[in-house]
């Protein structure tokens, strides 16, 4: 397998993990990387990594005629330029999620990665988190009958920055996106329906920002298996990332991560550790598998894992859910672009 | 404490787990027992137990002039006038749930007992489950902080018949009731809104009946907190009964009840036995001590633990939730009089 | 099945926990009850129970022309002459265990139930629990291939008074003797060598009455498997009670039962309550079963679950446990009587 | 911190993880490997390593005047040898367990550390598991009191070749040695007595080989605490390796590591999959954090975590278990001297 060479646009905290991920991969080299801040402390980064090209301008990596494929991990709303001069030089992609916060960009950028024949995987990493893959296996292979009901709990461990929540897309584009991907991988069937409910239980700060901190989210599939969502910015207890899928012939869960099994009896009772902290901790495997398999399907010619099409159904699914709340009502994904020409009104 | 002597309308499944319950306890007698199918087996059984009186009358109980309280076992449609005769008799009341599946009859209900004095306990058999009672003892102590998310899971372990089915008022009223009353119970709020998802997955012969046999059900609850149930009719590894309250501070959830902790480990993996089978046994305890409560609280002039008024506010949940299911749109408690005058029309 | 008369020895706590079980037997009467400390307190109780016949002589109840059994509740010392008188009288006999602290008393015991033809079970309430018979019908059944080690962990929540430690007998034949039964029970196989280590770590108390407060043994069967046992006189978090069985093929483990299931997690951690309180929790429902199952092998004429075999036995490998903690060595199963003889000399 | 320049000597499975680990610490370089067996197969392994020095030769990193320390990853029977010769040469040396099979070779090789005054680390790998740790760190912290018991469960999934059962040294010295050193981590005393009981349980080949493949193990601390352990060469289930420590307060218990969370409930059972396969899974982070903090123990100039006294003392257990086990009696720890001339006679 030949060797391929990697330029990370953007060297924010994700960016710095593909880099270290992709450096111990056999069969990729990471070439160049691009951040908007690049300086004194960055170069010592790649220097102690042997990345010879550190700039400014992600230009110079999309048409570094040595680099093979892009990873895009700067922020979301340079990712459809990104995606389009990328294609257009033919590089393959790896973008963060979401492409874009509007689906008519999305679609564009999906556009040109099509005319270029590049490939394009989407960043949702907890498709190969070790639970949720051996929880897909089940489902795949029958041991759970056909799926009724997909049941995912996704809480962090404590709200972002203020900075962070103004330009995130809201809860649903930015945390509950992951778990819209992940309940089309697990039931194996497109959203039909949403209805989201959700409020401001954890801070205020997210109400001064236009976006709420907790929410209750059903769908409904195209096989018609029901799905529940519930999200929170703040797990006193830490990182939660459970699923469990329902079926006719019985349900498969995954718990979470914990950093070790130890449990402690007292006379004050029976206690253990909080699950691993965060994102980082809990999918750190994930994120060096799917980096290994982006590298994997260009080089032996196979699809991607998780491609263009994946990210544009969660950002509908994201946008659905958006609308359902603001209208306290069930929203047809198909009804997406009616709404959209309403509020255009 | 003097002994309370009691009769028991309905000597079905549950009649006869009453009549046991209350024969533990030291200062319950039951007297009488009535049964429209009132024959040799139930005589036997009966005698047994020292039960001087077997008829298949229930105004022989009601009129009873020893009897100080009765147990209404019998069918749903029953329970309305024997409340109301019971009341004006001046006998305290246990009924089984629902007090009945029309909102307006049940309201005629509690005034009936309301006018009379006397006490009624409606047969929420689930708050006195040890799982679910110390969940509530952490929402109520604070452990957890302000409840955000109520989760319940709630799963039968098969189908009941179709002649149960179609007199069972519904999955809504008869099988989601009691998680609306935990929800309400572990909450410390009322319901506001109900949105109602539900298909028929496990059988068609739910369809036949106008019914469904799978539900996901999202609720908003005054103090600003949402709820998730999920019901199904069959869950092929058993019963499953699970809450979770998620709040500020952390978590509190219960998990099945097993009938033994064994766990084998082989070459094929890690395995265990299925939770206790249905709800004789998992709630086998519950039972007794709803029992014993009310004759508890006849005894020392309390409050029962379970009153009327959470029986209407189960019932009312209920038919919204059917409400929204019709519609496919969220429904609000306090529309269900409007709702039900545009059926009427 | 005809009602089968029983009269219970010794009215102590454990007494009255079979009395209770037995009066919810459908084929056992409570007839009478003895007890040295018989007045007005216990009068009361057997009266709340329609027991007929209080008296502080034994032999009223052994000589009882109606009963056709006794349980032998009172203190150990008693169980030899108890278990001869009614035998002799032709009365079936329940005893608590251990049936002496002395083998060749205990044979004698036996001696006279073989020459009776009476039925005699010993007080091995475990066997009926329903952890370690999962874990010994998985055994039986082959799941875990052939036998191995049997590991037994044994730990009381805290030391019996003073007053009670100085009759004992010691931790083996009182504490232990449990565990070698169940030794025996899950291995299927006899104990041929004993090696015992203990030391006095919870309490100086019990280094004043000759006795010691944790031990750990270790035992080899006859089929070549080999056995553990850890015991404590205070496990600060309860009652600690579990087994496991490996085996050629895998393993079955057993742990504690708890009051309930439910499991908080706050920033603190993730906690749960500790074990059932202690014995009268943790058996209450095997202390039932075997209640039953002893009158149902009296009425059916079938072999009592735990006979004085087992009970002989059981103090066997607790004498041979004693002596190999006094000589620090390991003492074979045989050696006892040689033993014995040298300590004569 | 500068850079530290290591050999390996010895690339079989074990001295590779090694290298890998070090190849990932930001302070250490992997500069020269020797092996008996080098040829094309090591070479392209160094090659994509960018290791410079491929040897036949030990000598040749042992006298390289670059290098600061070795890791004897060799066969067991060279470690006193290349450990001699490697301290005269002034390196550091992290040696794998044990260091021999002589407790007199094994003095002299700490002699000859000490004389040169360069470190030493023992490859007790399984002091850095994090369940492992964790359980210490309660140990020390107080949380459990003071400890009474120590219990390890360490059993193999499958038998090892008989090749390497010829040359292994036996279960106690090979196996069990780790428990050994895990004993007197956890308890925080010296082991003084011994008794070892043991059988060929598992597979003939070991009878034929002279050893055993189960052995229940019993140890005596100096502090009065107890210890027992059990093992087995084959696990059916995979590789079982547990710790509980009991103590005046309670107790910390850690369970094995799984593959996944995911946990399927069906109609058959509730089920999910074995521990992590065997050593290399289960501790391959306690590899990395060994490596790590021997690197760093240089360093800094801080002691080495497990140093030579550690491995001569698991050593000193080990042979006390092979006599314990010959003789079917306790072995002090200060009677080996002493057995040991008995046997030269």
């Amino acid at each position: 397998m030949a060797t391929l060479k990697i330029g990370i646009i953007g060297a924010g905290r994700i960016g710095k993990i593909h880099a270290d991920n992709l450096l111990r991969h056999p069969n990729a080299e990471v070439v160049a990387v691009s951040d908007l801040f690049a300086g004194p402390e960055l170069e010592a980064w790649a220097a102690a990594r042997g990345i010879g090209l550190l700039t400014k301008e992600s230009a110079d990596l999309i048409h570094h005629p040595d680099i093979d494929a892009v990873f895009i991990c700067s922020s979301t709303d340079t990712h459809v330029p990104l995606i389009k001069q990328a294609a257009q030089a033919g590089k393959h992609i790896f973008c963060e999620k979401p492409i874009s916060m509007e689906i008519e960009r999305t679609e564009e950028a999906l556009e040109a990665v099509r005319k270029a024949g590049v490939k394009l995987q989407v960043g949702f990493n907890r498709r190969f988190d070790h639970n949720f893959k051996r929880v897909k296996e089940h489902v795949e292979s029958g041991t759970i009958g056909v799926p009724h009901i997909v049941k995912i709990t996704s809480r962090d461990p404590s709200p972002p920055p203020e900075a962070y929540i103004r330009t995130s897309g809201g809860l649903f584009m930015d945390m509950a996106i992951h778990d819209f991907d992940m309940a089309r991988f697990l039931s194996g069937s497109e959203v039909v329906e949403v209805f989201a409910q959700g409020g401001v239980l954890v801070d205020p700060v997210f109400a001064e920002c236009g976006d709420i901190d907790t929410a209750v989210i059903t769908l409904k599939f195209a096989n018609g298996a029901f799905g529940v969502i519930d999200n929170s910015r703040k797990a006193a207890y830490g990182y939660d990332q459970r699923v469990e899928v329902f079926g006719s012939k019985g349900a498969v869960a995954a718990a979470n991560d914990f950093p070790n099994s130890a449990v402690v009896s007292t006379e004050a009772g029976i206690s253990s550790d909080k699950p691993l902290h965060f994102f980082l901790e809990r999918y750190a495997q994930a994120y060096e598998d799917e980096a290994r398999q982006f590298i994997d399907s260009l080089a032996n010619g196979t699809p991607v894992p998780v491609d263009g099409e994946d990210g544009l159904q969660a950002e509908r699914i994201a946008l659905a859910a958006k609308w359902s709340f603001r209208l306290n009502r069930v929203v047809k994904l198909d009804e997406i672009a009616e709404l959209r020409s309403l509020q255009a009104n």
